[in-house]
């Protein structure tokens, strides 16, 4: 069974490990393993912040979550002879959570989903939720349920929030340049329209001390996915899916990290996803040359697992883009997706649950959110979709009315102090 | 079995029919027939150019395209008893094309997808594609294929395009006003930002001639999606399914039409769908005050159907929110699902299509495109998902590399007369 | 669209239509229609008993069931080209129930599921259930419901119970003599071990009078499955099936009928089924040689649709081989599953149901039927699985018991007359 | 995470381990382990051989396997509180091959599928396939392949063939009763129509010593399902399931073993499954007097999990109950599996599998055994659907006929001595 190439211990921080990870995209970054085409290999991985998310009922943790240290990658792994050119197959061949551990850290049998303030991280309605929220998940077996969101368990789709290979030093530039022509058009912004490199609380693996101040301002932040495939974000990848990545340095020098439990599409509420620590197993490839042959240059394919939950009956929701002031936008799809999000909380608060039960809800569970309409003038139509049967009540509409949950504990929150 | 309410006889036009439909959104339009909560009835379909678009191999009648006359609706139908803040209940039993007929109106045995000019209504990626493009699909029982896109055959997902409820005079106004005001913002652009009323080519069913004149420079277009559902190409609204609309009128006033042989998620071509007259039989109930009950007032909510064609195996593109100039934009999804798609024509002509060819089928087939990342500042993250089994040649990445696809009439093209 | 080739009138009796179908199998039968490869046609079917069951709540023509005259099929349609040692494909484009008509014929907007008493047919659970009942189903769209069994609707899955190609004289020779040899081992059994050929009510299309009574006394009762497909009673042969039948004749000559709305694996009530009489599209085409190209001499091989619907929770009983009596079987999956169906009934009564109203419906209900253990001397394990998705109460087992189901008027039943 | 309650080191045989096991059937066998309702918990499931067959390329293993001595079972568990009447709930959370062990024991990093000579065992097919033959699967993440068997990979669904509760002392006499009843028929039968009590190889947990002759001599042994569950070989157990046994003794007692990596339905090699030693991950619940309320004496009821593996398009074989021979039967499904199971195997030998390999093949992938018709006298029909993907060549007919498979060993064979 696949050797543990990238061990981690539950006990100790992120920098305190036998290998030494990272939290930044640069080309110089050196592989902690090499392997070859055909070898299989386990890989441990650190939830997003290192630990600093606790299983408790507070969210001051989210408040002033430390958003520069992430995320903490395992890697790179050096593929040997992949070169500039090839596309990097690898297969998920297992994942899940810190096996067999209980304990205070994200994947000892529990993870977290997160509402970020809105000045420290935002999120995809941060308007309606400028404060901090969290709800803590247990995990038996497969399942996930909540104190703080009752009357709902689903099947996870545990999938790796983040994976991609290293970016050349031609396309590092390009990165940056493109970033930050964006956040110099509005600087000041809160949040910010772009992260730039950040020097504090880079981790760089083994880069070597007399380039590290130099590679660390260079070095891309991992929040946003982008050529190399990295922070997708797409609940999809679950066991049994194959990616090609594209390489673009010597070795391809994969790195994975950011496991997550379970995610509805889309991530909604930033750290949406039911965030943990674990392992991942992977297997691994090339196809010679194969970023032209296939003319795939600058994104990440796949191919998704046969296992994912089935779920037979869903309840689904439309928006368009119209603001909620009532503004009319053209064809923006990310607006459409919003609203029919707050259409979708809008319903589930006549059950009886908060918004931000609702939100936190639909970030951490299996619910489909699909681009239906892009080009009927001027709205998007986007439709998200929630299986009926993660609720053990009725939430389907009928003549009798919603019925409202009960039990649960209050939503752990932390009031912006921004505000 | 279901009375034919609305009877469409394929030898005449939209406007000689027996019963007179209409094309623009008004709530003065009376209704065409009156049915019990608890009843079921068929509903013929126009496609919803009039028959315009040929059974042929030129793309002249797509870059002529009558824009002005869309979308032939059936109805409005009446449902005793509902009141606005009720919600009306549809359920699709049944959907086809014109059942039994061969000839030369779609949906008589085959359909059409379109890619418009850029000056005659555009599209997704009008700047890739400026000119005009034309496929036709040939139905066999539930499977389309064309002769201008060879390789190829697929489920339908059959559905109607658009349907809704009529909106109450204040609604109208609020449409009116908002996108106006958009319209204003660039009144010249090419493609336009919006469509406001227009009475060339207004059908309004029974309005009294006295009134024609000013409900035609009041009604709405059809094309966008809007709080009574109305346009919103939901591939997902196949037979089986249940939709509870908004009633903003008395009788709710609900049109059919746009029905679609098949589609994948966005439509992208803009007549992106399979595009074909035919029936739908539809069963109708109302929660009365439900619109309160369960929060909802400016969105259609469903639950899809259970027959939906099941693919087990898919490749997936993914796109981020960076131009093809490479402009990096702030969480634009539209833009993420535009690089999606543009990702996965050019991986689609490494066997052999055309990027035309493989737009085309990208908008016909039951592709999937879900909102992935949309938090991960500055990028969106947006996939496509292509069922593989829908090809007869190995799609999927291999040491071998792509076969190339034979056989097929090149795609029909109409130059734009504007470039 | 394809042109019918078979028309029924649903006015009249089969022997009374346009053109005359059979309910025999006898390679002499000559063709009512030549098609050719490549050809897609229509093919109107009627109900197995020809319309003698009725719309109403008494069993009594259920009781008194005229089985000497089924089943009605349509047909033989016979294929240019094809040739004995060829596969015949057949690709089920659509069926459905009698478009568009209500009225009293089976078929014309309901079915029905009978039990039959153990003296005319009887069934898989005789024994248990010597009696005759009905129930009757309302169609709505692909939803079946029953007022003679309250709580639940379900999606249908529909397709022919009995489609095949005819027989060559000595593989009608074959059958005759091995159902006679079963026969004669215990000819006075009731229900009978098999049927052999009867000139009573038999109906042999085409067949001048002249050969009339010869070719009646040896043509083949259709009840059995056999070599050419015939009555299979596959529920899986729905709507985009392909079959590839084994040639044994002379154009193949396929014969079609007895269509069902929906059944469980097994068709376990005998007349399990939903019965219907309607339509089927069929496309054909050969694969010339076929048979010995791929080793399928005696048996129909097919590829199911890909719309059949879609269930994601199931409840299920198993059963082995060991009798009521408690007397061990060796290896008998006969009586397995019949022991996991009693076990299905026993607990579906413990939510008010009576032993018949279960029966029925778990012959009708898209239940599925599994072989699980065929090797575990002496005990086969059979399991059925029930979609609990078709109830609309809770069916799990809770802590808080079985509610108890309401409504729904008592099954018709008529009395065995021999008990 | 789950407590170890039943840990096993696969350096040492069954018999050495901490905790003891047993391999019969016996309410007298004291359990390993006390739980309460609600708790989680691991067992180690040695596979059933004990390892006896190895990971090498002879069948003499397979044809000399130590037949007395299966199923090395773990447990029993008490589970505090259930008492007889009541219902037991078993979620299996997880389960899979040995974590993290490449080595010699099946289960670390592969599994076997034998077909066992008709003097040993015997199968399903033993007539056709007298000696005995073995073919090894490596795992890979999810999915098995076969040096053995080429042009195959399919992933897994992981079971445990054989689960169940303790029988009381009466349920014992009664099947000790049946069973000797039926070998009585045909004592010298080869192979035997069923296993008496075997004091050879009995292993019996914790039975004491004075008691263990006795004790040996009535219990039974694990090969047949019966009341309590047992050796099922249902392949739908899969993670997420949720199981109901009937409770007969205090505390329940339940015990688990032979884990399956995948299964056809039926198991139909006898030792048909991937067979593997590994863990099983249980959640244990009770539903007091559950056996009355509910109507469940005589089976496990269960509900299968959600993530079983995907596949959508299907080549399927029917088989009815007329014997090799011709010979017709009685309504007898065994036979018409197994005439739908040689059905297969022909048409797979025409792409180039031997018989043996295309036996083992179906033995193990996923493939859907069902009872098509039980009741169309005098011939049942099943039917067996093979998933086309996890073939990697075009397995379907078609007019160009069969490729032939190319590559794999030979599949080990050890003939019959006894022949």
């Amino acid at each position: 069974m696949p050797e543990v190439l990238f061990p981690l211990d539950s006990q100790k921080s992120f920098t305190e490990q036998e290998k030494l990870g990272h939290n930044r995209w640069h080309p110089e970054i050196p592989p902690v393993a090499t392997v070859k085409p055909g070898d299989s290999f386990r890989v441990e991985c650190r939830e997003w912040f290192d630990g600093a998310i606790r299983n408790d009922d507070s969210a001051e943790d989210i408040r002033d979550a430390p958003l520069n240290s992430v995320h903490t990658l395992s890697g790179p792994f050096s593929v040997k002879g992949a070169k500039p050119g090839d596309l990097l197959i690898v297969d998920i061949l297992d994942i899940g959570p810190i096996p067999q551990e209980e304990g205070p850290l994200a994947g000892q049998g529990w993870g977290y989903t997160g509402i970020f303030a809105q000045n420290n991280g935002g999120g995809f309605l941060t308007e309606q939720f400028p404060d901090a929220y969290k709800a803590i998940w247990d995990f038996s077996g497969q399942t996930a349920t909540s104190r703080h969101i009752p009357g709902v368990s689903f099947t996870g789709m545990v999938h790796p929030g983040l994976m991609g290979t290293a970016p050349s030093a031609d396309l590092l530039k390009t990165w940056n340049k493109r970033e930050g022509d964006l956040i110099a058009t509005d600087p000041q912004r809160v949040p910010p329209l772009a992260l730039p490199p950040e020097p504090d609380s880079a981790i760089l693996g083994g880069v070597p001390g007399g380039e590290f101040s130099r590679v660390s301002s260079e070095a891309a932040r991992t929040a946003p996915p982008r050529e190399n495939g990295g922070n997708q974000d797409i609940k999809n990848l679950t066991k049994g899916s194959r990616v090609f990545y594209p390489v673009f340095v010597e070795g391809g020098k994969l790195s994975v990290g950011d496991l997550h439990f379970s995610q509805g599409d889309g991530e909604i509420t930033f750290c949406g996803a039911i965030e943990m620590g674990g392992y991942i197993d992977l297997h691994v490839d090339i196809i010679p040359g194969g970023m032209e042959t296939y003319g795939v240059s600058e994104n990440a394919i796949f191919m998704p697992g046969r296992t994912d939950p089935q779920y037979s009956e869903w309840l689904a929701f439309s928006g368009t883009s119209v603001t909620l002031e009532g503004e009319q936008r053209y064809l923006d799809s990310q607006l459409a997706y919003q609203r029919a999000i707050l259409h979708a909380i809008d319903y589930l608060t006549t059950f009886g649950y908060t918004p931000e039960q609702a939100y936190l809800l639909l970030g951490a569970a299996p619910i489909e959110g699909r681009f239906s309409g892009v080009v009927d003038i001027p709205n998007s139509c986007a439709t998200v979709y929630i299986p009926t049967e993660i609720f053990d009540f009725e939430v389907r509409p009928t003549a009798d009315g919603p019925t409202q949950v009960s039990g649960g504990m209050p939503v752990p929150t932390a009031a912006n102090p921004a505000l």
